[in-house]
Protein backbone atom coordinates (compact mmCIF):
# COMPACT_ATOMS: atom_id res chain seq x y z
CA UNK A 1 0.00 0.00 0.00
CA UNK A 2 1.15 3.50 -1.12
CA UNK A 3 0.52 6.64 1.31
CA UNK A 4 0.90 10.20 0.63
CA UNK A 5 3.46 12.06 2.85
CA UNK A 6 0.33 13.57 4.06
CA UNK A 7 -2.01 10.49 4.36
CA UNK A 8 1.34 9.12 6.51
CA UNK A 9 1.39 12.15 8.42
CA UNK A 10 -2.48 11.52 9.79
CA UNK A 11 -1.58 8.31 10.61
CA UNK A 12 0.98 9.40 12.69
CA UNK A 13 -1.56 12.11 14.26
CA UNK A 14 -4.50 9.29 14.64
CA UNK A 15 -1.03 7.22 16.51
CA UNK A 16 -0.25 10.12 18.64
CA UNK A 17 -3.51 10.89 19.72
CA UNK A 18 -4.38 7.44 20.76
CA UNK A 19 -1.58 6.47 22.60
CA UNK A 20 -2.18 10.32 24.38
CA UNK A 21 -5.88 10.13 24.91
CA UNK A 22 -4.47 6.79 27.04
CA UNK A 23 -2.06 8.41 29.33
CA UNK A 24 -4.74 11.40 29.66
CA UNK A 25 -7.20 9.94 32.60
CA UNK A 26 -4.17 8.99 34.65
CA UNK A 27 -2.66 11.90 34.21
CA UNK A 28 -5.59 14.17 35.40
CA UNK A 29 -6.36 11.92 38.39
CA UNK A 30 -2.75 12.67 39.17
CA UNK A 31 -2.97 16.12 39.12
CA UNK A 32 -5.95 16.46 40.35
CA UNK A 33 -6.05 14.45 43.36
CA UNK A 34 -1.95 15.20 44.15
CA UNK A 35 -1.82 11.73 44.86
CA UNK A 36 1.38 9.68 43.78
CA UNK A 37 1.83 7.22 46.52
CA UNK A 38 1.44 4.73 43.81
CA UNK A 39 4.36 5.95 41.59
CA UNK A 40 7.64 4.67 41.35
CA UNK A 41 10.03 7.68 41.22
CA UNK A 42 12.83 5.91 39.72
CA UNK A 43 10.65 4.48 36.68
CA UNK A 44 8.33 8.06 36.47
CA UNK A 45 12.01 9.61 35.95
CA UNK A 46 13.35 7.71 33.44
CA UNK A 47 9.75 7.72 31.70
CA UNK A 48 9.81 11.68 31.44
CA UNK A 49 13.46 11.49 30.47
CA UNK A 50 12.57 9.21 27.70
CA UNK A 51 10.10 11.13 26.44
CA UNK A 52 11.86 14.32 26.84
CA UNK A 53 14.32 12.43 24.17
CA UNK A 54 11.95 11.80 22.12
CA UNK A 55 10.59 15.69 21.48
CA UNK A 56 14.58 16.26 20.93
CA UNK A 57 14.53 13.37 18.52
CA UNK A 58 11.74 14.62 16.85
CA UNK A 59 13.09 18.15 16.69
CA UNK A 60 16.27 16.99 14.82
CA UNK A 61 14.20 14.92 12.45
CA UNK A 62 11.84 17.99 11.98
CA UNK A 63 8.85 15.37 12.56
CA UNK A 64 5.75 17.51 13.52
CA UNK A 65 4.22 14.36 14.86
CA UNK A 66 6.94 13.01 17.01
CA UNK A 67 7.11 16.65 18.58
CA UNK A 68 3.48 17.61 18.80
CA UNK A 69 2.66 13.92 20.81
CA UNK A 70 5.55 14.60 22.75
CA UNK A 71 5.06 18.23 24.07
CA UNK A 72 2.08 17.15 25.26
CA UNK A 73 3.23 13.86 27.21
CA UNK A 74 6.39 16.07 28.22
CA UNK A 75 4.21 19.10 29.75
CA UNK A 76 2.09 16.37 31.77
CA UNK A 77 4.91 13.86 32.89
CA UNK A 78 6.91 17.05 34.20
CA UNK A 79 4.04 18.40 36.00
CA UNK A 80 2.90 14.91 37.56
CA UNK A 81 6.73 14.35 38.78
CA UNK A 82 7.15 17.39 40.37
CA UNK A 83 4.20 16.34 42.47
CA UNK A 84 6.03 13.18 43.26
CA UNK A 85 9.39 14.83 44.27
CA UNK A 86 7.23 17.77 46.34
CA UNK A 87 5.76 14.59 47.86
CA UNK A 88 8.74 12.40 48.48
CA UNK A 89 10.69 15.38 49.60
CA UNK A 90 8.24 17.14 52.12
CA UNK A 91 5.63 14.35 53.02
CA UNK A 92 6.19 12.04 55.52
CA UNK A 93 4.80 8.32 53.78
CA UNK A 94 1.29 7.58 55.60
CA UNK B 1 23.64 22.00 17.05
CA UNK B 2 24.30 19.96 13.81
CA UNK B 3 24.21 16.18 14.78
CA UNK B 4 25.02 13.29 12.10
CA UNK B 5 22.33 11.15 10.96
CA UNK B 6 23.79 8.54 12.86
CA UNK B 7 24.00 10.69 16.19
CA UNK B 8 20.17 11.75 15.71
CA UNK B 9 19.51 7.72 15.17
CA UNK B 10 21.77 7.23 18.00
CA UNK B 11 19.62 9.72 19.94
CA UNK B 12 16.37 8.24 19.17
CA UNK B 13 17.67 4.67 20.39
CA UNK B 14 18.08 6.42 23.94
CA UNK B 15 14.88 7.63 23.97
CA UNK B 16 13.37 4.37 22.95
CA UNK B 17 15.32 2.60 25.63
CA UNK B 18 14.19 4.88 28.37
CA UNK B 19 10.71 5.04 27.72
CA UNK B 20 10.71 1.42 27.06
CA UNK B 21 12.10 0.38 30.23
CA UNK B 22 9.87 2.66 32.40
CA UNK B 23 7.16 0.49 30.86
CA UNK B 24 8.62 -2.87 31.20
CA UNK B 25 8.16 -3.30 35.50
CA UNK B 26 4.54 -2.76 35.31
CA UNK B 27 4.47 -5.25 32.28
CA UNK B 28 6.41 -8.03 33.70
CA UNK B 29 4.52 -7.36 37.08
CA UNK B 30 1.04 -8.02 34.99
CA UNK B 31 2.57 -10.74 32.96
CA UNK B 32 3.72 -12.74 35.85
CA UNK B 33 0.72 -12.40 38.23
CA UNK B 34 -1.81 -12.18 35.98
CA UNK B 35 -3.42 -9.65 37.74
CA UNK B 36 -5.06 -7.24 35.60
CA UNK B 37 -7.77 -5.31 37.91
CA UNK B 38 -5.89 -2.32 38.23
CA UNK B 39 -6.33 -1.66 34.70
CA UNK B 40 -8.75 -0.14 32.22
CA UNK B 41 -10.09 -1.92 29.55
CA UNK B 42 -10.99 1.27 27.43
CA UNK B 43 -8.00 3.07 28.09
CA UNK B 44 -5.78 0.09 27.51
CA UNK B 45 -7.51 -0.88 24.05
CA UNK B 46 -6.61 2.92 22.71
CA UNK B 47 -3.14 2.59 24.43
CA UNK B 48 -2.33 -0.81 22.41
CA UNK B 49 -4.50 0.51 19.52
CA UNK B 50 -2.31 3.72 19.39
CA UNK B 51 1.28 1.82 19.47
CA UNK B 52 -0.17 -0.09 16.71
CA UNK B 53 -0.64 3.20 14.85
CA UNK B 54 3.15 4.53 15.48
CA UNK B 55 4.57 1.17 14.38
CA UNK B 56 2.82 0.92 10.61
CA UNK B 57 3.61 5.08 10.69
CA UNK B 58 7.27 4.04 11.38
CA UNK B 59 6.70 1.17 8.66
CA UNK B 60 5.57 3.89 6.26
CA UNK B 61 8.36 6.15 7.57
CA UNK B 62 11.02 3.45 6.94
CA UNK B 63 11.89 5.11 11.03
CA UNK B 64 14.14 2.01 12.76
CA UNK B 65 13.53 3.28 15.90
CA UNK B 66 9.95 3.93 15.38
CA UNK B 67 9.41 0.22 14.31
CA UNK B 68 11.73 -1.18 17.26
CA UNK B 69 10.12 0.50 19.75
CA UNK B 70 7.06 0.01 19.27
CA UNK B 71 7.38 -3.61 18.82
CA UNK B 72 8.35 -4.40 21.57
CA UNK B 73 5.78 -2.41 23.39
CA UNK B 74 3.35 -3.30 20.91
CA UNK B 75 4.77 -7.24 22.15
CA UNK B 76 3.77 -7.00 25.82
CA UNK B 77 0.51 -4.06 25.37
CA UNK B 78 -1.07 -6.84 23.56
CA UNK B 79 -0.23 -9.58 25.87
CA UNK B 80 -1.38 -7.83 29.01
CA UNK B 81 -4.77 -6.84 26.63
CA UNK B 82 -4.83 -10.41 26.03
CA UNK B 83 -4.70 -10.90 30.12
CA UNK B 84 -7.29 -8.37 30.44
CA UNK B 85 -9.44 -9.46 27.92
CA UNK B 86 -9.66 -13.05 29.27
CA UNK B 87 -9.97 -11.82 32.79
CA UNK B 88 -13.03 -9.78 32.00
CA UNK B 89 -14.83 -12.18 30.04
CA UNK B 90 -14.00 -15.61 32.01
CA UNK B 91 -13.43 -14.82 35.04
CA UNK B 92 -15.89 -13.32 37.78
CA UNK B 93 -14.40 -10.39 39.33
CA UNK B 94 -13.79 -10.05 43.46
Amino acid sequence: MILSDYEIEILGYIAATLTTISFLPQAILTIRTRDTDGLSLSMYSTFTLGVLGWLVYGFFLKNNVIIIANSITLFLATLILSFKLYNTLFKSKK
